[in-house]
């Protein structure tokens, strides 16, 4: 997936070969990172085993990124925005809307972005430098969840009783919800899988007009 | 409202005198705790602190709760139960669905309880030995939480599309997710609580039969 760096705040445009060179370099950082965080959270990896592992300096992780705290969070969003494109890819490919509901919260929650992201988002909570990069994540996961969502509907002529940003947006939120309170819980992924399918109705209806519009709303 | 403390797991029973005073020190050791948490999150209070606000010791900080990570959860349990049952009360007062739904809205996102009870949630996911107390604290707030909205619907005579548990559990995701998202945006208060406006939608059909059902169907 591409990932558009975005320029640090005031800093100078800086001259192609160098900013490639540059990008290469969070990108590899960032690569080394994800593993790591993945595997220990934010507080039990060190800048120093990240900076190990990319074949860096540690005073590269602060030159990029600012702190570790910052990389977490570019991680952990670079990490969502990944995975979310590919829930929406292989939801794409359900032929049914209970194919392409289970797909989508399968792909989201069935791994450990989903909480590597919520972690993100706790500590950009607590941390408003951080809030920027979550804003621009988040816009985005909405902006191409409608996008993809749409799409779907359309080129399966179902109609939706919400519009595609509605649904998006309430997706995201619900899964979030049921992600945090469930890991809190001790509750198993298995666990909050079930419960977003049971909870998430995405309001589609058939597109032709019904004799009892009711008995054709598809509860999804 | 009445908080029954559960026995810690493997306790003997404690005479009656005993655990009311028992009781009535916890009792204190959280009131004294709460606005501290509140104010400056658990990071930045310290057990001794806690005590010296109760006039107590700092061991018994510990003699109670165990640690101060398990004192900020009960706290934040008991005053998101505490939030929970006000909201319910405010919404049965009003008239119109729009009214019910907007007051348990305001109710439980306008104060800062949710985001002390996010940054329980939060530490829960990382501490397993908290799980239990969190767990009965969500099942308390879907269980009572159903209990009111079905009250609520039945003296109204609004029919519900989905059941009331379903409904309570819809409500408390929503809200939870939205909530630490925005925050993690550096989105308002405000925000957030109109974005659960837009979002939420209680599925609240008029009672009678109608000629066109889907005409009737109140978004809420």
């Amino acid at each position: 997936m591409e990932y558009k760096q975005p320029e640090a705040a005031g800093e100078q445009p800086t001259p192609r070969h160098l900013r490639s060179a540059g990008q290469q370099m969070r990108s590899q950082l960032l690569d080394s990172a994800v593993p790591l965080f993945r595997a220990r959270g934010l507080a039990a990896v060190s800048v120093s085993e990240i900076a190990k592992a990319a074949g860096a300096f540690p005073n590269q992780i602060t030159y990029y990124f600012g702190s570790k705290d910052a990389m977490f969070v570019e991680a952990a969003c670079r990490e969502m925005l990944h995975v979310a494109q590919q829930a929406e890819r292989r939801a794409g490919r359900a032929r049914s809307l209970k194919g392409y509901k289970d797909a989508l919260i399968q792909e989201v929650m069935g791994g450990d972005t989903l909480a590597f992201f919520i972690e993100a988002l706790a500590l950009g909570q607590r941390q408003p430098s951080l809030a920027p990069q979550i804003a621009r994540t988040v816009d985005r996961l909405h902006r191409e969840g409608a996008r993809a969502f749409e799409q779907a509907m359309t080129s399966r002529r179902w109609r939706t009783i919400d519009s595609a940003a509605t649904v998006a947006q309430r997706f995201w939120a619900l899964v979030i919800g049921v992600a945090l309170r469930s890991a809190a819980m001790g509750a198993s992924t298995t666990d909050s899988i079930n419960e977003v399918r049971a909870l998430l109705n995405l309001g589609v209806v058939a597109r032709s007009a019904p004799s009892n519009p009711l008995q054709l709303i598809k509860k999804a």
